[in-house]
């Protein structure tokens, strides 16, 4: 089940030499579904933000991307997208990018997360990608963003940017970090 | 309405000098309370979070203490206080602590939030700190703390510990960061 | 000379809609090789880090690229990369990517700086690349990268990743933040 | 070697029920001063930073205090604390932190660092804690202050926060994280 140290299947990161993939893998996307359904059952705090008006999009090696339409429990009160929710999107997001690196059923415990705050996003869609910067026996790297879906569909500014590392050693996990 | 530069009211960050403030100041106490209120009333996040279960027990100059019940909302899907909500946690409590820095009505908006998570809480009570480390005329510092409520009622095992950076300026905050 | 707020010139964050720029724009290279040479002539640890072995590869708006051949001043006990060198870069290309946006000559005061740590480097030579998420009147964003060098030139293996948060406004810059 | 999971030595968190602790333990001072003087010179840019100027007030258990004498190597083009030379101490402080927790002679390695910056500091003297907020057996997670030394040579404003997270298990410590 504990992947091997692997390069994460999205090329994000490289500007120049860019491996995309434009399309899910089929296994991946399934078992990501599923665990999109599971955790938004049994955590009420993802059943509340995530439950109605989310969309999965893309699921590959490493990589997940989702669109949420913003309804009233996303919302602060001037109408905008509430801080919380942007957080608990990296949580999220950042524990899908490991879910899809092998089709694991636990993602491990969180152990530090960092978000910041880039724009406004006040209605609409938003895009939210979570992906894998790195797997290892114990730690597991993730990055998030939001972004705004622009026009024609398009991914527009980013919202909110942050990294979530998580502990993934499943031997000790509930009894120690 | 915009404060000078200060020293916080609080003193923990000296561990040899420390100028404890055990009492409230009741003006502060009484702006925190109604700031509560109205926002778990405003935000569904807030409300659907902090409504039942929480317990304003100390504010002052730049400080706010509070106790939360953990019950079904907070929790993940192991029992454990979910991570999502200590993020928010940290969101919410960094806002209190500049409202209650000079009884502020606005708290600005979210430029960065970290946090680290260091242990597990599973049930009964989490207490939850608040405090500005700096106000300046654009940019708000504070630090975050929940811990365990151990033996005797006593602050226990810190369970996450987190820094809120908010951008107060008023005059442009909603056009610009 | 303050930018207005534009998309940046780079689509790193993309995986489906990529508009590369596989070309540096001449006058952001200039500047960003004047800014490198007077920045390391007057800050003694950029001095210390970024003299020898530094070569700019890519400068055009609001991106910056250049490797760096580890030395023993970048390097621990153990013989890789220096926590506190990789932090360091984190601070200087995020400044960098800045100074990139708009070919401007100052690029504001930090505000947040994070940095995660994937693997080691052990010799050779690192890709390290800065790049702006957002510029507006008060606060940039910035993302760094390090990546080895690995088979055939190519950027191998993350090493570290980051964000930089800078206050740009200028007027205020040096009595408040 | 390895620490069962204790309560640090300090009681920087709790503003109401402080246990200070106004000595050092001899022992832990002792450790941390060499522990210093090896790393100083085994780490290039640890030399470059803390060598001259550097005073340790206080070690105890999971808690050390220094002093530094700002020189040239520690400022920017301003004048000011260097931000990279903050983001260097939030590193040094923390694994002292870990050091003086069981007089440990390896820290780990880090996961995760992150700082905010509140004031500048320009001239004179500097206050660096670093503290222990919880060591287990794979993780530990520190806190670092860096204050402004005031008047009558107390503890002044706040220069700059940070956390450092480290992986300390130490059987796997070189082959993955």
């Amino acid at each position: 089940m504990m992947a091997e140290e692997q390069k994460p299947g999205t090329a994000l990161a490289d500007p120049f030499g860019i491996e995309v993939q434009p399309q899910s893998d089929p296994e991946t996307f399934a078992h990501i579904s599923n665990y999109i359904q599971e955790r938004g059952t049994a955590s009420p705090i993802y059943a509340f933000l995530f439950t109605p008006g989310l969309q999965l999009i893309h699921a590959s090696r490493g990589l997940v991307i989702a669109r949420l339409i913003l309804g009233p429990a996303h919302l602060n009160s001037s109408g905008s997208l509430h801080g919380s929710v942007s957080a608990t999107i990296v949580d999220w997001a950042g524990g899908l990018a490991i879910a899809a690196w092998d089709c694991r059923s636990t993602t491990g415990v969180s152990v530090d997360i960092n978000i910041s705050y880039l724009n406004s996003a006040r209605q609409g869609e938003i895009e939210i990608e979570g992906k894998v910067d790195k797997i290892g026996g114990s730690l597991a790297f993730t990055t998030v963003g939001i972004w705004k879906v622009g026009e024609a569909g398009k991914r527009g500014d980013a919202v909110a940017l942050g990294r979530h590392t998580k502990f993934v050693r499943t031997v000790q996990k509930t009894s120690e970090q």
